[in-house]
């Protein structure tokens, strides 16, 4: 699979280019990694020192990094939006990778009620139940499940494994990626007799477009009504939305945060690894909530938070020095309590 | 699926009621989304404005909060126990879309050593090994998989996806949602030569009766004897159970909280999300940890906990108060210093 | 599955023995289930009394325990290295317990262009893609996923319920628990007009020998080059490995621990239970991260740390104990403030 450059400069829109453009190259490859078959990426300043020192075929770099690329003296591409040049270029081998459609595998298992868009691939051991809806071009891979009435929009990708219970709606081009569980009862019970006792789910899960869902997420269905991703929300792996969550659109969810019951997130949202939101909690549109940290109230202006309990950053920063220097205030306190002639206070842990 | 509210009423018991007995709704909506179809449900005084403003055909509320929906005019039950009556009220809708029985689906794989039980289903790709025993009117969905021996109670519910290795034991009346992976080996090496040699898992799960296990769980098999779950336990999404811990009856184990291995909790125990309970720990019945905790040592005695490490949750607050008066404190500590002509202590990070 | 006391010894090696050697044992198990059919350990000074009282019908211990357990009067193994005898022991039962390989059963949907060794086992419902190859010995247990171009290496063991994507290669005597998703794309977008557009990710993910990697756990793709496992790294459940990570060989990365884009684990290095690595984070050969901590940084030299940002251990303990002093310290400054006649600060919350 490769390339000559002026076809990756045709594909990666306007750029400047020193060198052979009949020159070509088979993959892309790290600045350490590559050899003279490759292309590289110079993006961060930081690398400067690989930049120059490189043995790649092709480099492609930002318009206001080049300078520091000067020393490199072969094929050079200078762009001036150089993720989305980068992305582009990526694709042009992501295309050649990628399986193409198949249609419906014989050993799939598809309900007659089943209603089918235009080019439509199911993969073998996919189970799909009455009355699913599946739109044009979308890619179902192998050993899925889609429950009866789940709806499923045009040119979505779900990989294997992945479970969508019953009556849940998912949009256009989303991709949902392997052992995901969509429409899992929410986790809901009222107490008796010292006992928990099962409130019926019989609600949904609705997924705009534009959303892509990692891998091993669960997204629960509603109590009643609609847990709903907005439009443009990219969800990483291992991450738990609880039942009635509502997620604006373009939110980053990254891998092992958790999203408890009937929470809101605006628009634009971001919450880091392993951060954690409380139950019924509000978070205004805009506001990005730093890794590991843990939000347990609402969040009514865009903010930047961290830590436990999620307060703004930079306040966060502050006490933590201040934390950091407590040895020095404790033994300040000492010494003041000594030339003051007071005992120190008993403890009271 | 629509019913009318006389039949409603029968079905949650006690009520008081105030319009026509033969109005007729189709769905439970929340407050805001409900329309003349819709029953909905007033239970928090929180929501009082909207549920005067409701468009709602029907209203549920409890008896100490009618006051407060004295304004609303349309037909309305009165209940003494809301969450009850709601629950019963959901069932209703949850019998109508859940999934009927089905029986042995011809592309099951299931081994003729099986013991089955009356009135099983068993799903479509699903795979079950030698030896296995089900229960009367246990229902097992498409694609999982059952291995040697596994034991599953009467009137279990077991979602696609699940993996149950051999030998472990499943109650009545347990529900097990999507992706759960049950008798994986537990996490046990020794050390010898620089490397970790894996030590066999010979044990299993044993589960008690009334569980519920929420989409993606891992419970590990024992090194020997079993990890165990008390009956009436509720276990929530992404949660991790590792080799021999055992968890009482009647818990809640919240989404993305994990338990290391060996350790004990008591009846009754709460552990909130992403909470963490190290090994060979006992937490006494009854225990409550707070989201994202960090349970480092034994609780002999019933307690409220939150931190890590955990500690008595008015402790934590206690501290957390002094914690963000560091910058008075520190200020203080300067001034004190400056009016007692003393230098600040040198630097100790 | 019963055996003599002789036929263990042979099985784990230089032992002192005590008793009857044709004495037979049915199962190993703990010091308080134990009965006279039974062969226990002890081999932890705490558990002293229980293993006096013992109703086992032999017993394992280590030389340095043995007087703790003299007034256990039955058959008595006493051992040099006892993790390792008690191992041995274990994989006794676990060989008579396993699954044996049972060849590529017929309803699995191996595609004509995979190359299979010698005595490989794939079960029902598996799909193993085209260009596939698997080593000598390997077993894929049922309704695994197994994309184009994947490397399987000799003697490992797939558990059910895994999906590999394409090109990705996997070592020799790896072990993979059910649910593992292994080279889903990595967690990558660039901005563009305030939404995220995707970055294809057409790296692959490697994993090294003697791996084993537990249930439900992620590793993704990188986007161009490898993610890396290196040999002998065990992985516990429910673990999130993101694209182009790099970890060393022999590490321990337990359950629910993450670890974002890029950042590289040197030999040996052990992550606690729930710990976080930010992005683009080396971590020294041989350091110890405490369960849920989270590294914000680089650790240059082998340490051990924990807490959130992560810190040499040392330093958070003492930072801790003045952190609970601080009632005593805000009492102390009180009293200074009143004694020198000055009032408090103003809050500066």
């Amino acid at each position: 699979m490769a390339f000559k450059i002026s076809q990756i400069i045709a594909a990666i829109g306007p750029a400047k280019f020193e060198g052979d453009p009949n020159f070509t190259v088979e993959a892309p490859a790290s600045l350490q990694d590559a050899g003279t078959q490759n292309i590289t990426l110079f993006s961060n300043e930081k690398y400067a020192e690989q930049a120059a020192g490189t043995k790649a075929g092709c480099l492609l770099t930002a318009e206001k990094l080049a300078h520091l690329a000067a020393s490199f003296k072969g094929n050079k591409i200078i762009v001036p939006h150089i993720q989305e040049a980068w992305a582009k270029l990526l694709g042009l081998w992501d295309r050649e990778l990628s399986e193409q459609p198949w249609g419906i595998d014989p050993k799939a298992v598809v309900s007659r009620t089943v209603r089918l868009g235009k080019n439509v691939s199911i993969g073998a051991m996919t189970v799909i139940e009455d009355r699913v809806v599946i739109g044009d071009g979308a890619v179902i891979y192998p050993q899925c499940f889609l429950g009866r009435g789940v709806i499923i929009g045009a040119d979505t990708v779900i990989y294997p494994q992945v479970v969508i219970r019953e009556r849940c709606k998912i949009g256009s081009h989303v991709i949902i990626h392997p052992g995901v569980v969509i429409g899992a009862d929410g986790y809901g019970y009222y107490p008796a007799n010292g006992k928990h006792v099962k409130i019926p789910q019989i609600g949904t899960v609705e997924i705009g477009d534009d959303v892509e869902i990692g891998a091993n997420v669960t997204i629960d269905r509603a109590t009643m009504g609609a847990t709903r991703i907005g439009s443009g929300t990219k969800i990483d792996n291992l991450v738990q939305i609880a039942h009635n969550v509502q997620i604006g659109k373009n939110c980053l969810i990254v891998a092992q945060s958790g999203i408890a019951g009937s929470s809101v997130l605006g628009d634009g949202v971001i919450l880091g690894g392993q951060a954690g939101v409380g139950d019924h909690i509000e978070i205004a549109a805009g506001t990005i909530v730093g890794g590991g940290a843990g939000v347990i109230g609402d969040v009514k202006e865009k903010d930047v938070l961290w830590g436990t309990p999620a307060r703004n950053h930079r306040q966060v920063m502050r006490l933590l020095a201040l934390y950091y220097k407590l040895p020095e205030i404790n033994e300040a306190v000492k010494k003041l309590l000594k030339t003051a002639n007071l005992k120190e206070p008993a403890g009271k842990h």
